[in-house]
């Protein structure tokens, strides 16, 4: 069966979506971008940049909220297409719209309130001869945004970094996501139509489609910095890229993550089976494919945990995986699982469905072996590390690779114990996690989705939350500049009422 | 002469400074740092790390501000070696250590504050099923910093980056520049015998030696973060080292600018000679030794000014600069000029001095050679750039490279001009200046010393002024964490008082 046509150079000229339940093309062929695409599509988004840079963080507000509305007025003929090519379900996808439209509205109720261009005044000091400067944030320019195959609403066209690249007065170009180009297009008609209704520019969405339209986005002089969520490997490859570049510009990058999750012994005494519940619905929601799965879970030796957890694995059903690739990486990667047999679940209904796998292993053989043992395997697979003493859990945990989270599940009694492991976690995360999962990223203002190398590339920065959008913006200082001449944000009058912060 | 003792590989084993107005060896000898030399000093600098990250802001701030209480003590014993060492002159330098122990002040009063944690609570909303999750900055770890050469105190051993790094809560290893290795080993006394007498450890300082361990610092696991200041190509190739680490690190580099300056018409006609005499004072400050040296001026082609700017050049006195390379370099940069015969000062006494030279070209040879015209020439070297009328200033504007500032010299009545040339300078530079020379760089909360490549590495940072700390921070989010295990700055009760942002 020919999937697609190919160029005499062998490169695909369309990208296919596929139904993960029956294995077979789904929707219509979409085009793939020819770098002369790619060129003209960045040129609309720089053209339609000053216009949008220049309006004030309510005007952008209120776009924001028309695009909100119409995703959420959009959603179910939107679910449905993104239900066939991701067969992650109906009422998750329904949710998935959801967050997505509330995230707008989040940054759009940040930029009402004003405190995203971090206004800062230090008045003139003639004694000390120092001049008036003021300094507010500005747009970086035009943003490139590498779609997750995970996410068909919330991290891929009008996700997480398309809504604050935009809160910050940037224009976007998506690369598309393989997984789900149909619902990519469906999601941009619906999106630059409101746009325009709004009263703003199309352009401020671009897409760019295919597997070869990476890396000329990546390194093309009119982008301005990069946002991407997806894997080690191909993250590791754009950000080397973006580095590279005659004129290096800012990756932001989400990667790779085993989330390691601890219980202590008290908790682990008291709850163990609401912990080996919580743990597998954790552990296979979404078959899996979530960053914040976890990947890695330390339990006491001693006491019924990890036959509980191994026992409760077989009761469980996975499902079908966003696509064929990545059902091969994870049926490759656990069938070459070293040491006892893993406790396995059942593979559930679809032509691409995997079974949730459990390994075990003892905490000498995690420490020996960590390289490997951490890293990620995306999908509903997970290990269970047991450890004797608390002392030699903690000096394990100092072995772990950069994560976006980390929980601990403790009791009163455990509180001693769970500060020292906090203490260990705590450099090497970006969240911690108290009688939680990792799984489930609240989009709030004080959330952070980030963290060291390699679940990021920039652990001073964060794509979910509030701060999301300080990754798109660039200070300016002024200096003793004419209050007519200044940004509104930074005139004497302050006509926005934006919140400043001004020097003693 | 041999001026330094060399291993049987090639590699000298001490650096020697040099005095730039004799040209001969001055000071003992420092002893270069050997691979396993840097390794002792990283993981020394990483033993102390928990301890320094674990006090909140105010202890930092006292032992911040002991350090400044030293250096102003020690400020003529340092001041006499660093003119040794530099000629820069002992009212200069004294000024500078003035600044550098007043910066320690500024990073101490922004501790005392607590904004630098910048903390944010989302309280748990039930009804959205969302949890409590709270937001502050930690500490990145152990920073790199790499000293510059002109500016022996405010921008090496406990400059900007030093200061920044500590207020932050990070160890510092400081690469010692070459041009005053005596001042940096006398700096590093004091500044030790401050830490341990203020009740801090003494390796939050680390020094290493020699231009070749440079590399094996930047590429040490032991370094979370690097800050630089120095050379394009010296800078690039630092950048490079971070960004291709297994694990790659944050590089936050200063490295060239041209600083453009913009004189329109009205400003021109009413203020030639105090803008031709005010652009030499700038030009040449310093022996023209600054990054924020104005290196290109644009100035109306009709009217007096271009003229009165010759003539001034002509009067003014050069200076040593800080090493024979440096000079090597200016001489070879200036003496490649093509055009006309530029107008030229006097060099001026000292081995190492060099003359002010300035040249001037119309601004359609200005766009056609943009890319040559535009590099920048560490020294007294201008390039007046006349433009016919203000729309072919604004198109040729367009073209420049990122610069860590813009000036504009305006009257009244050019007012909409100078709007217009902000708004295509702004996204092109870091600081705009009205009225004034980009040389001198307030230390105020306000002030951002950055910019896009090849200004920095780094646009959304700065290295002087309040935010610089921001660099050696990272963020953690903690869910539902228990009140009694947070750090005190998230509390319900907020023992420390510090200001939190709190989602409504």
């Amino acid at each position: 069966m020919i999937e697609s046509a190919e160029t005499s150079a062998g490169e695909p000229t369309a990208v296919r979506g596929f139904s993960p339940r029956t294995g077979r093309p789904i929707g219509d062929p979409v085009p793939v971008s020819s770098e002369a695409e790619v060129d003209r599509v960045v040129a609309a988004a720089r053209e339609v940049l000053p216009g949008w840079a220049a309006r004030d963080g309510g005007e952008r507000a209120s776009v924001l909220a028309a695009v909100a509305d119409a995703l959420d007025a959009a959603r179910d003929e939107l679910v449905a297409i993104a239900d066939g090519e991701t067969a992650l379900g109906v009422v998750r996808l329904a949710g998935e719209v959801g967050r997505t439209s509330g995230q707008l509205r989040m940054f759009a109720g940040l930029l009402r309130a004003g405190a995203h261009v971090g206004a800062v005044l230090s008045p003139a000091d003639p004694a000390l001869g120092r001049p008036d400067v003021r300094r507010m944030l500005h747009p970086i320019g035009v943003v490139a945004v590498f779609a997750a195959s995970n996410f068909p609403f919330a991290f891929s066209v009008v996700g997480g970094d398309t809504a604050s690249a935009w809160a910050a007065g940037c224009p976007v170009v998506v690369k598309v996501h393989e997984a789900h180009p149909a619902t990519s297009i469906a999601v941009a008609r619906v999106v630059r139509a409101a746009l325009t209704a709004a009263g703003a520019a199309e352009d401020l969405l671009g897409l760019v489609v295919g597997p070869a339209s990476g890396a000329p986005l990546v390194t093309h002089p009119g982008i301005a910095a990069v946002g991407f969520t997806g894997s080690l490997a191909g993250g590791r490859a754009l950000f080397d890229l973006a580095a590279g570049r005659p004129d290096p510009i800012p990756f932001f990058g989400e990667l790779g993550s085993v989330n390691p999750v601890v219980v202590l012994p008290g908790a682990a005494a008291e709850r163990a089976d609401e912990l080996a519940r919580g743990y597998l619905g954790s552990l296979t929601l979404g078959t899996g494919q979530f960053c914040t799965n976890p990947g890695l879970l330390f339990v006491p030796e001693a006491g019924g945990l990890p036959d509980a957890i191994a026992a409760h694995t077989r009761t469980t059903t996975g499902g079908p995986m966003l696509s064929e690739r990545i059902r091969d990486a994870y049926e490759r990667s656990t069938a070459a699982y070293a040491g006892p047999e893993p406790a396995r679940g059942t593979a559930g209904e679809g032509a691409w469905a995997v079974a949730p796998v459990v390994r075990r292993t003892g905490l000498a053989e995690f420490v020996a072996h960590a390289a490997e043992l951490t890293e990620e395997t995306f999908g509903p697979a997970g290990l269970v590390v047991t450890y004797p003493d608390p002392d030699r859990l903690l000096t394990a945990l100092a072995v772990l690779p950069g994560s976006l989270t980390g929980s601990v599940h403790a009791v009163e009694a455990d509180h001693p114990l769970a500060a020292r492991v906090a203490a260990v976690l705590r450099p090497r995360v970006g969240r911690l996690v108290h009688n939680g999962w990792p799984t489930g990223v609240a989009v709030c203002w004080a959330m952070h989705h980030g963290g060291p190398w390699p679940a990021t590339t920039a652990p001073g920065h964060t794509s979910v939350g509030g701060a999301a959008l300080r990754r798109w913006l660039v200070p300016t200082a002024y200096q003793d500049w004419p209050d007519a001449l200044l940004p509104p944000e930074l005139r004497d009058a302050n006509p926005l009422g934006v919140p400043r912060e001004i020097q003693p």
